[in-house]
């Protein structure tokens, strides 16, 4: 038997009640995987492009993977997949927690759901069955309440529970949906995806953990990986310590720290907002994923200021990036409690974050007045202010109603001195890192067919010394052997990116986590392998998984193609090609020439033809011809 | 350190009788590899297109690799790459025997020749040093008679002689260069490029074995494979009796023996040469490559109707299906005899067969004359004719000064109606295997720059049966993950063409053989990684193998391009166009517009333009922008 791994996949009609399983098969799992690629999959295969993101006719897939939830570090992750309302291009979003291994547990690798059910309700995943369940009771409530009331329901408190807060339900553009009340799957908008279709959320049970064919091997690396994984790696230390908030003081002594809505790179408050304070101060403890000791999630508490519910957990550096510095908030507390409200109305922290700071600029610039925030001075650094906006947008408030459309369509709004402080690509919100420090986040965000995402490709370390470990354990296996200088994008930047993004995008669809990678040295590209080998009894190859990440870039472009984005789509807001204004980076900025022969080049190289479209050749080369079909059929190959 | 492994390459300027040694570093070993990649790097760097192959212009490279001559099963291979004198594009030919370990043992992975020596030299490589020794007596002599004087004259009976005969001397354009008198480099002419340099031999005798990296790890798979390599396997065991030989009864059962000129693919005398009736009548025993004991290369000895000298081993199955059923010829003694000839004049057993059918047809239709053959009745099957005319090209007499210049340039000169009887691509004549049966040939014949080439890719095997533990084992990691039906030329096909030829162009860069891998079970693409790894040092994967692969083949098709080599040149023959005559493939063809289509669709999925030319981003991928700016110098980018 040449594959090995075979498993089930849930498909559920809310607006007919119906669900039903079906196997897809060996050769599906090995070509698709899971997580983005089996979810764009379904999107491509069953769904016209053009829908009304927030109409029954929008898909909504959940997915784990053929790998996830093994006892191995990483392996907790999962994704959702649909179309997105925030973009209107594909949605891709992934989650630790607990949410993959246990839909694994319960029978199912994946929940595909189509339509609108009239009433709200939940789906209740159970041991390889499923009902729909009743939501009245808990519409409007928070996803705290939610997860509360179905366990207490139930009768089980060990119920998995992902679900939509007051945000998904009020269609806020970047509502989230949240796992555990601390884990999101933050990006694209899902949550609104949820909302439109009277889905309060997913409960999920299951008790028969995943057969593996080589169950000794996996279990040996997860225990190597458990004794070792502190030592030598100061990533390691960083984020078992501090979790990715640990992050927050290098990039602000390297000058890349987001600030008032990336005016610059150094916010002069970072300590304030550091890692190392949290740790001190409101830290409780850490959290992990499911089988993973890192534990990178933290849990806060505070009184005051704020008193912050130690339940939604704390901030990770995307999060204190901007809702602290691009917000210029130095008021750590505030933070958490911005956090604790995102998580519990299910808002996308990076997307709330920069929508208030595009909307603090407005306000300074005179854009925006006292009069629209409902009296609220949205200056920047004011703390309370950021607070109160985050209800404001989970409710739709005032000012909240416009700022949850996002930035591109509140600037749109706002006539076109609003425009260039909306930092969006493809109408997806810039997240915490900066394209003028970086050079390969030029690529990363202008490519990504989900909008600005920051994780598409691993990052250069943001401490140079960083590089050496990383260089050797995770590039070179790639043949990539040169150190590169960090903010350039010549060819050799173009390659390197071109290969860490099949990989991250290979991770993704297998629904592992890039942390328990990326902090190498005890989990390498190697035992990864020997991990995805040993789970499912495939006789794979690194060749093979770099192969899985770009099929699934070349599916999710599809995606965004046939949706009408173009070439002209793939480019970075204005403020990135003009000086940061302050800090150790003070002037640098993106060179619009040279990304511009970056991005052709990148096209090339990715097989893609001069509209940015996928070729024939690539596609059948990554065995998936019936894309190009589709595409063709589309009419998105010029004659 | 990233990369690990370091060498040494000897540079030789025979013009000014001058030598050196450089050592260009680990990044170029990682990059480069050794074989082919190595030897048109330096033909691309070093080289201006257009000189004439046999002027003292053009350079000949010689070499193993970073890998070569380690203690494991297939690690012992060569190569030679020049700018061949048969198709004016790249020469790149393989050989096994002795002299890849023998020149690492001596202290070298290449050397890359210059110019022309005024009288006959050869070059004695021993220990780190090289001299350029008088080899004015041997001139004019056998490869045996070179080899016997040589050994004798520096006193030590173990070295390794690389050396041409009579052919080489004589310009003969398919002449080869043989090493321990029956490994051959046979295609391409390599042999001519060593005579017009006045350069008989290369003897090279060392004694230093190569440090390895982790030598527990490979003496470890070798002992494994050495153990277990004949268990499980048809392939090995057929192999082992019988070398290649072994394949000409499922070949011709199969439809697929190329008979009297590839007229038809069946031969009806097929059983008398087989390597069933090799073994039961002139078969004397195996003889190893360095370290592996697949021993698939036989000894055989005669004395009538001919005296066969066991000294120049007996043929493989490419010799017999060229100089006997390709030739009408159903004396497996006669065939034994061309084969000894070849290798003791230096000729290419496959030219030389493909050029005396094609003189035979021609003979047959009236095209060539009794007048012009000195008598001998040129007909098929005329065993005593062939060998004879194996003699009159070595000799360039009579016709075979004629048939020395390959069957394109005979054609030419014996006009129109001969033409469809010559049967090449690009200069090159086609070997053994008919592309109307199996699908994938007709790319590996139509898009190899060095013109028809079997060892592109691997095969399918030629019984059916023997694919499944094909697929699973080889194809398998690369993600191929289904039987295809062997004739066609789909989208399928193309793909798996393409990974198939990255691999083997992988396996000639590394100067590995296909056949350690081939009969797989106990040697697969997995313990191909780790013995690079474990000798070279270098955490690589077999994504990077596979890179490497693609790399060679961007770097010779470069070649050709610039050499001026076209999108017309990738084409078959019109016959393979013409239904096979008899057998079970009967009326058997291919099929031109599927060609044509899976020719393109090849270049979109290599990276190539439209006029076959690979993309700068393409080059860019595979590390090696200097290749594109050099294709641009020389205008091959169209604007």
């Amino acid at each position: 038997m040449p594959f090995g791994y075979n498993g089930r996949i849930l498909r559920v009609n809310l607006s007919k009640g119906e669900m039903r399983t079906e196997e897809p098969g060996e050769y599906f799992y090995r070509t698709y995987g899971g997580g983005s690629c089996l979810g764009v999959y379904y999107l491509l295969k069953e769904m016209d492009p053009g829908v009304d993101p927030l109409s029954p006719e929008n898909i909504i897939v959940f997915a784990g993977s053929a790998v996830s939830g093994a006892p191995a570090p990483g392996f907790a992750r999962s994704c959702i997949v649909s179309k997105s309302p925030l973009t209107g291009s594909i949605a891709n979003t992934v989650s630790g927690g607990y949410f993959g291994p246990e839909i694994k547990f319960a029978g199912f690798d994946a929940i595909v759901i189509k339509g609108k059910s009239e009433k709200p309700v939940y789906l209740w995943v159970h041991d390889g069955e499923a009902d729909i369940k009743d939501a009245s009771h808990i519409w409007g409530k928070t996803t705290g309440e939610t997860q509360g009331t179905i366990r207490k329901e139930l009768g089980d408190g060990r119920i998995i529970v992902a679900g939509i807060g007051q945000a998904g339900e009020n269609l806020v553009r970047y509502a989230c949906v949240v796992n555990n009340l601390k884990h999101a799957w933050g990006r694209c908008g899902t949550g609104a995806v949820m909302g439109s279709k009277n889905l309060k959320a997913i409960a999920a049970r299951g008790h028969n953990k995943p057969k593996m064919k080589d169950r000794e091997t996996v279990l040996s690396i997860a225990r190597h990986f458990a004794t070792n994984f502190m030592k030598e790696s100061v990533d390691n230390i960083t984020l078992h310590d501090f979790g990715t908030a640990g992050d927050i003081m290098p990039q602000n002594e390297t000058g890349q720290l987001p600030t008032r809505n990336f005016q610059t790179g150094y916010f002069d408050k970072a300590e304030n907002i550091s890692g190392e304070r949290m740790k001190d101060t409101v830290l409780v403890k850490g959290t992990p994923c499911y089988a993973c000791p890192v534990s990178c999630k933290k849990v806060v508490k505070a009184d005051t200021p704020y008193q912050v519910d130690p339940a939604y957990g704390g901030p990770e550096y995307e999060t204190i990036a901007m809702m602290g510095s691009d917000c210029g908030v130095s008021d750590l507390v505030a933070i958490c409690k911005g956090n604790e409200l995102c998580n519990k109305y299910g808002l996308d922290t990076i997307s709330t974050g920069a929508s208030i700071a595009f909307a603090m600029e407005c306000y300074e610039e005179g854009i925006i007045t006292r009069e629209d925030t409902g009296g609220v001075d949205l200056r920047f650094g004011n703390a309370d202010a950021m607070v109160k906006t985050v209800e404001m947008i989970a409710k739709r408030e005032k000012i909240g109603d416009m700022l949850a459309e996002g930035v591109r369509r509140a600037a749109e709004k706002l006539g076109e001195q609003a425009e260039k402080f909306a930092l969006h690509v493809k109408g997806g919100e810039i997240p915490g890192h900066d394209p003028r420090v970086k050079g390969h986040l030029t690529l990363m965000y202008a490519l990504a067919p989900q909008g600005a995402s920051h994780i598409q490709a691993e990052h250069d370390p943001a401490f140079a010394p960083g590089w050496a470990p990383f260089f050797s354990e995770r590039a070179n296996p790639l043949g990539i052997l040169e150190p590169l200088e960090v903010s350039s994008i010549d060819h050799k930047k173009v390659r390197r990116f071109f290969y860490l993004q099949s990989a991250q995008n290979a991770l993704n669809t297998l629904a592992v986590c890039t942390f328990a990678l990326a902090p190498v040295r005890y989990l390498t590209f190697r035992e990864l392998v020997d991990l995805v080998r040993a789970i499912t009894g495939w006789e794979t190859s690194l060749w093979e998984l770099q192969k899985l990440g770009e099929r699934t870039i070349a599916m999710l472009r599809a995606f965004s193609v046939r949706e009408g984005f173009t070439k002209e789509d793939d480019w970075l807001p204005e403020r990135m090609f003009e000086g940061i204004l302050s800090g150790p980076c003070k002037g640098q900025k993106v060179n619009k020439d040279k990304l511009r022969e970056a991005i052709d080049l990148y096209y090339e190289m990715a097989g893609w033809n001069k509209d940015g479209v996928p070729t024939k050749g690539k596609l059948a080369e990554l065995d998936v011809s019936w894309v190009a079909e589709e595409l063709e059929k589309r009419g998105k190959y010029r004659k």
